[in-house]
């Protein structure tokens, strides 16, 4: 029995019981990842189809990798397994959102807990200046990563 | 003084003060809004640099959206105003974190609290029944919006 529904009607995909997922044209759909005890926002990430039914299946948070283009189970290369106490999706099925339990506490590859690590100060004049909302890091991304390429790009 | 930054270097992006955010192709960058009381995360959504540059100015939410093709100050047509307790931009500021305080409690189209009212359960096996998580409707969207269309793309 396959995973996901035809996508029908509005009803049946804003108020229905079935899994019908949307995913956009480059086969993705967008998930929002947060720490299940703190309801902190731990990072933002894409999943295709394969990731996704993999996630379900396993319970273990599953990505696809944009920059590097292939499937990505978050924490096998940094130990940052992260174990799914909830998975949501959104009133038109086009996003998801997974609650989680991250061994060793840290999500980001620059070494953060979060990586939401700066906020954005309002109401300015001009250019504004980030503030830093985490003090340290909880692990080395060198130690951790070696000489893995940087995900971020320009 | 433009609000935002060029993006130089890995390092810049990733530790700097500045605020140098990276809009994809269509020239968006996606954000998560949560709730800053409870940390629920109530939707995700997106945002030009207009939509971004006028959150940072008015402390509001503004998106930009994508089935209407439009700047969107959130709350205008159903009351639902966003106000940003904080902002925050992940580490390769492709991405945006709101919390926010809602002005009514519901942030979602169809009448609920939040946008991710539907559980999808893990590790069974076949199509997924999804679980609600919440039981009643804030508002009524009939008498909210109308005959406006529904957001809601099939």
């Amino acid at each position: 029995m396959p995973l996901f529904s035809p996508r029908l009607t509005v009803a049946q995909v804003e108020e229905g019981h079935a899994l019908a997922p949307k995913f956009d044209a480059a086969g993705l759909i967008p998930v929002v990842t947060t720490d299940a005890a703190t309801g902190e926002v731990l990072m933002m990430g894409v999943m295709n189809a394969e990731a996704l039914t993999r996630s379900i299946a396993t319970g273990e948070a599953h990505y696809w990798s944009r920059s590097r283009q292939r499937l990505w189970h978050k924490g096998v290369t940094s130990g940052l397994i992260q174990k799914i106490v909830e998975m949501r999706i959104d009133d038109d099925q086009d996003a998801i959102w997974l609650r989680v339990q991250v061994a060793g506490g840290a999500s980001c590859h620059v070494g953060y807990r979060s990586c939401f690590y700066r906020a954005v100060p309002l109401g300015g004049v001009g250019a504004p200046e980030l503030r830093f909302t985490e003090s340290e890091k909880l692990f080395d991304p060198a130690e951790v990563y070696g000489d893995a390429p940087n995900p971020t790009q320009l």
